[in-house]
C-alpha cells in the first residue's frame, strides 16, 4: 500500500523552518512474521526533538537526513502477524512520522483507552507526565509550605508540575507567555500566582513580589533570562530541576549568561539535569500516581490538538513560539 | 594588658589590598567568671573570608568595619576562670585576629596535640578537611574506576580531596598553577595527572587528553574558565561539587560565562553547592575517617606556615595569588 511519511530533508541552522521537512509518498511492503501494520492516530511533537535535528551526539541519537522523524505515536492496528496484537488494538510506541507504518511486536505497548482518551498516553500518562512526576518528586522533593516556581508553566510538563506541587501543599508560581495562559493556570489549574514574562517590566522583581520567602524549588522548562531571574530569587537549600531549556535550543552560538556557581555555592543549592529515561525502572510508580490523581479529579489536563498529518512540522515549530496550551499533539 | 588586633579598616573594591586592614594596639580588660584569656598560636586564612569583607548577606555575616577579623584560631590558655580549661591547654575556636583575646568557655574546644600538630586542627582535622570529606563523599559519591578532577588541587581542600578520591579507587586529575605544585601532587600525593593551567595552551583539550573516559566528578574550588573547561568534558550522570569559586571572589561585576544548563540537562549532571556547616551533625563521622587515614599514613598533609602575627593580611591576600601549597596558616 502507498502511504505518506515526513522526513528530515535538511538540518536547521538556528530556528527550524518548514523547509527542513519533506513529505514523501512511498510504498509499504507486506508485513512479515511478528510484524504489525499500524495506522497513526495521534503523533507527539516535543521540544526535545529540536536537539535531534542537529547532527550532535546526545542522550538520543540525531534524526537522520532523508529518514522519517520519529517520536511518540498512538496508533491503531490495521493488520497483525503477532499473537500479542489484534486488529483495532490501540498501541503506543516510538514510531516514524508515517500515516501507516510497520512495527515489530517488541516496539509496541497496548494501551487501555476505556477511560482516558488515547491521546493522554502521549501526555499526562506518557513521557511529559512522567517527566513532571519524577523531576518534581524525585529531584525537587517538595515539602508542604515551600514555594515552587515553574517556567513554561502552560506547557505539557509545566501544567502537570504545578498541579502536583499543589497536591504536596506547596505555594505554586507559574511563568507563562500570554494573559490567556495566566488566567487559565490560575482559574482552572489552581496556580497561586502566574507571571506573564512577556509583559512583566522586570521578571526578577515580579518573582520577588510573589515569592516573599524566596524560591525553594525551581522547575525549569525554558532556561535563559527567565531562569536567571528565578535563580536570583533562589532560597538556601533550594533545588533547581533542569527539565528543558527551550529558550536556548535554537541558539547558533554558545549562549552566555551570569555565572551561577557563586550563588549556588553560598546558598547550598542543588541543580540537577535529568531525562525521563533515568527513571525507567520506576515508571510504574509514576504512572500509578498519575492515573489515580487523574481518576480522582485531582489532576486536570489540557491538550492542543492540531488536525492533519501534514501539520506535523508546523506543530513542532509552533512549540518554539509557545502557541500550545498544554500538550501539543497532531491528530493524523 | 596591652595586645594587638587586626581590624577591617575599609571594604575592598575588587581585589583586597593591605590598606583594607589596620593593626591596632589596645588594652584587654581582666577576665570575668567563665572567661579564658588566650594567646594565639596559629591563625587560619581561608578563601571564604573574601566574601565576609563585602557588606553582603551570605551564609556567614560580613566582617564589621573597625572590628577585628575573625576566623579559625588555635590558642593556648594563659589564664582561666573556667573549670573546663586550665593554663597551657591548647584550644580551637572561631576567634578574633588578636595576639591575646578573651573567650567564653562555650566558644572553645580543647584539642589533643599529643599526636597531630596543633595546626592540623585548622586544616586536615578542621574545616578544610571536613569540607573535602563531605563534599567528595556525600555529594560526589565516588565509585572505584571513576575519573575525579579537582581544581585548586594544591590548596588546603584540593590536596585532601585528591587523596581521598585515590583511596576510593578513582583516577584523580588535579589542576594547579605552577610546575612545582604539579610535581608535588604527582610525586608526593599520588595524583594520576596534574595540569598546570597557567602553561596549558588549551585547558579543555588538556583535560580531554588525561580524561579519555570523561569526568565523573568535578570538585570545584576555583570556578571561572577553568571550570568551563572541565565541565565541557563532563560525563553523563556526573556530579559537580561546588566548594569554592576563588577565581570570581574579587569580581566587581557579575561574572559572565557559557550557560551550563543545556549540558547539565542532556547529560543528567548534578551540581551541588554546599558549605561545611551543612554537615555539622556528622562532623564526628568525618573526623574519625580523617584521623584514621592520617594515622595510617594514607593521607599526607601539607601546610604553608607564615611566621608573624602582622603577616595575617598579606597571607590572606596571598591565597588569591595561589602562593600557598596546602593549607595557609599564620603562626603568631
Amino acid at each position: 500500500m502507498t502511504t505518506k511519511q515526513i522526513v528530515l530533508s535538511s538540518r536547521p541552522n538556528g530556528k527550524p523552518v518548514i523547509e527542513n521537512f519533506q513529505t514523501n509518498n512511498f510504498d509499504l511492503p507486506e508485513i512479515n512474521d511478528k510484524e504489525i501494520l499500524l495506522k497513526a492516530m495521534f503523533l507527539s511533537v516535543d521540544p526535545y526533538m529540536r536537539g535531534r535535528m542537529n547532527d550532535a551526539k546526545s542522550y538520543v541519537p540525531p534524526f537522520e537526513l532523508g529518514k522519517p522523524i520519529n517520536g511518540g505515536v498512538i496508533a491503531k492496528v490495521v493488520k497483525s502477524n503477532s499473537t500479542n496484537f489484534k486488529e483495532n488494538d490501540i498501541v503506543t510506541g516510538n514510531l516514524s512520522w508515517q500515516q501507516h507504518c510497520i512495527a515489530k511486536e517488541t516496539d509496541l505497548i497496548k494501551i487501555d483507552t476505556s477511560t482516558p482518551p488515547a491521546s493522554y498516553y502521549l501526555g499526562i500518562l506518557g513521557m511529559p507526565g512522567l517527566t513532571a512526576y519524577f523531576g518534581l518528586m524525585h529531584i525537587g522533593k517538595p515539602k508542604a509550605g515551600e514555594t515552587v516556581v515553574v517556567s513554561g508553566a502552560a506547557g505539557a510538563v509545566g501544567i502537570i508540575v504545578g498541579q502536583i506541587a499543589k497536591l504536596q501543599g506547596c505555594r505554586v508560581v507559574g511563568i507563562a507567555g500570554s494573559d490567556e495562559k495566566v488566567k487559565m493556570l490560575k482559574e482552572e489549574f489552581g496556580f497561586d500566582e502566574v507571571i506573564n514574562y512577556k509583559t512583566s517590566a522586570d521578571i526578577k522583581k515580579s518573582i520577588a513580589e510573589v515569592c516573599p520567602k524566596a524560591v525553594d524549588i525551581y522547575f525549569d522548562n525554558v532556561g535563559g533570562e527567565i531562569s536567571d531571574a528565578v535563580i536570583s530569587n533562589i532560597n538556601f537549600n533550594a533545588r533547581i530541576v533542569l527539565c528543558g531549556q527551550i529558550a536556548l535550543y535554537n541558539s547558533t552560538e554558545i549562549p552566555m549568561g551570569p555565572r551561577l556557581q557563586p550563588m549556588l555555592l553560598t546558598r547550598s543549592v542543588l541543580m540537577q539535569g535529568f531525562i525521563n529515561n533515568n527513571y525507567q525502572s520506576q515508571f510504574e510508580e509514576g504512572l500509578s500516581h498519575l492515573t489515580l490523581w487523574l481518576k480522582e479529579g485531582k489532576l486536570k489536563y489540557k491538550e492542543t490538538i492540531v488536525k492533519g498529518f501534514d501539520k506535523l512540522p508546523a506543530a513542532l515549530l509552533g512549540l518554539f513560539e509557545g502557541v500550545n496550551i498544554g500538550k501539543m499533539i497532531v491528530e493524523a
